[in-house]
């Protein structure tokens, strides 16, 4: 994939001379729709692009890819560093794969920009599933905001979807607000877990426990499976002190251990019977229009700011008024209101 | 402040009979800078209204208030209910008040809009204060959002300062994201705790220790002096693990029991050598206008939205939108472009 990273160089040469070699919009489409996975890349490429043009042949493609009605499911996994969330996606991506289904893996990663890419960065951590032909792994992108990754992210899972894989699984690590965007953006969201030593019920997020459809304890293995029982336990008590959820699913919990390769096909049965259940009661395809729903709220209130910051009229007065509103001349209300006066969309 | 309230009816009869009774901004200006308290309380009635007309008397009456320099300290008050929020301030404002200050106390409830009103609402909560002639106690505005009630404080601190209350005490509840509101408009932030049973550091918000400039366990009395004494070890412990705050400062721990008028020196001590301290450094100004800029930038990315979906050809499309991307008829980010073309400013 380092090659079309080159397009978003600044040489214009450099980009010519690439433009050459790049397939067209057309060829990348149908490229798409017969699951080739370089197509499926560079297409991803686009869509990670910092170029205007890159981004408008990617929202062609996006277009083209979302009339193409899929049978997917999306599943977003999450877990603090160390829960083992590459061995986990490795055994379990290997799992439904052998059982025929095409699995994509895609990464929200809100740490990318600091560190270059801390999660699914490193291919070698999934050694078998990255040689897997009905497996897709692509990185994090590195070097945009979170509401970027974000959208980026939720326009991978188009590109893959109509690219033809059916099991979208989206990794995250527990910082910010990035459990919160994956969770908005999936059919189900699995929370991964230690087997801890009688602190199972410490250091979690609350919201990320009321966020989950299901806790997995990973590493269930060796010394630890009879923790991992005690924690299946004080887990299973713990939720119950919560609220139904409003699809009236009752989040599950499970051991495994990924490395053993050892309870990975209760996780599949579980939420293969949560996707039956709920697109029996309609709410599977409810849940997904909601989320489409807010994605477009959510590009709005982005693109209001966007274009008003970039609006050069308001670039020229903006930092004026800040000093102004600063140094207590005018209230921050009147400033606001010159601003937005001087902005033409 | 019952009446006031009224403007806000729809009745035009109504408005119009009030309105001969109203002073002019002019005349509330005047007894703002005087320090009359009907005034004060009006002017802040305004700012709370949601009638337009009445919000550009506020405009107005806050722009001149700004002009006022004075030479306030804004303290924002947080704990857990139960805490004896109440009770510290009652103490605590008394104290001030005896030493000569002029004592504001302001509201930052998200819980108001539903349960019309649960901190400050009673103010047979705080008997002694309340008929104090050097303070000015406003129960928190109910029935709007955060982000209003944030802008709504704000503004009153303003005009409180205009009339000369010289200590601003911002009390709020631990729910949300209002400590991070309240954060943002003061210059010392204070957490109350209760002598805990041992779990001194459980349950408490890591964002929120982060923000304190003082940790002060109440309820120091009776038998849990004791207590207190050991929760105030384990947390100048804790303290010290988080890196020093860009000022240099090392938030400090005490104790002091609200109820049996003790410690409660120490705490003011302790904040007004914090503010001679960042005075001289500078700190404490910079802080100020810091807050006036991010005051801005909210105002603007808050307005910028309000504009546009207040914005009729915005709102005959929306809908429709909408229904256009739940049903992937169209791209959410396609959706967004259609809807910002056609939103004038």
């Amino acid at each position: 994939m380092g090659t079309e990273k080159n397009t978003d160089s600044k040489s214009i040469s450099n980009i010519q001379g690439k433009r050459k070699m790049l397939p067209s919009v057309d060829e990348l489409c149908k490229g798409i729709f017969k699951g080739d996975k370089v197509a499926l890349a560079r297409a991803i490429t686009l869509v990670e692009s910092t170029q205007i043009e890159n981004l408008k042949k990617a929202d062609t493609i996006i277009e083209k890819c979302l009339g193409q009605s899929t049978d997917s499911i999306r599943i977003g996994i999450t877990g603090v560093p160390g829960v083992g969330k590459s061995t986990f996606i490795e055994s379990f991506g290997k799992q439904l794969t052998s059982l025929g289904s095409k699995v994509a893996v895609l990464a929200v990663d809100p740490t990318s920009s600091e560190t270059k890419g801390s999660i699914l960065g490193d291919k070698t951590r999934m050694q078998e599933l990255v040689k897997d032909p009905n497996a897709f792994i692509r990185p994090s992108p590195s070097g945009v905001s979170l509401g970027g990754v974000t959208r980026k992210t939720r326009e991978s899972i188009i590109l893959c979807e109509a690219a033809g894989y059916d099991i979208i699984l989206i990794e995250t690590v527990g910082v910010g607000q990035s459990e919160t965007a994956v969770h908005s953006m999936v059919d189900f969201f699995l929370l991964l877990k230690l087997p801890g030593a009688g602190d199972e019920l410490q250091g979690i997020k609350r919201g990320i426990i009321e966020m989950a459809d299901a806790i997995v304890i990973n590493k269930a293995d060796g010394d630890t499976v009879k923790k991992a029982k005690l924690a299946e336990v004080e887990f299973t008590r713990a939720l119950q002190l919560y609220p139904p959820k409003e699809n009236g699913w009752l989040p599950k919990v499970l051991s495994c251990s990924a490395l053993e390769n050892r309870g990975l096909n209760d996780v599949r049965t579980m939420i293969f019977d949560y996707v039956t259940k709920h697109k029996k009661s309609n709410f599977f395809q409810l849940k997904r229009q909601q989320q489409n729903k807010n994605w477009l709220l959510q590009t709005l209130d982005d693109q209001l700011k966007f274009r008003f910051y970039q609006d050069v009229t308001v670039k020229a007065e903006l930092e004026n008024m800040i000093q102004e509103v600063v140094n207590n001349k005018i209230s921050p209300f009147k400033a606001a209101e010159k601003l937005l006066s001087i902005h033409k969309n």
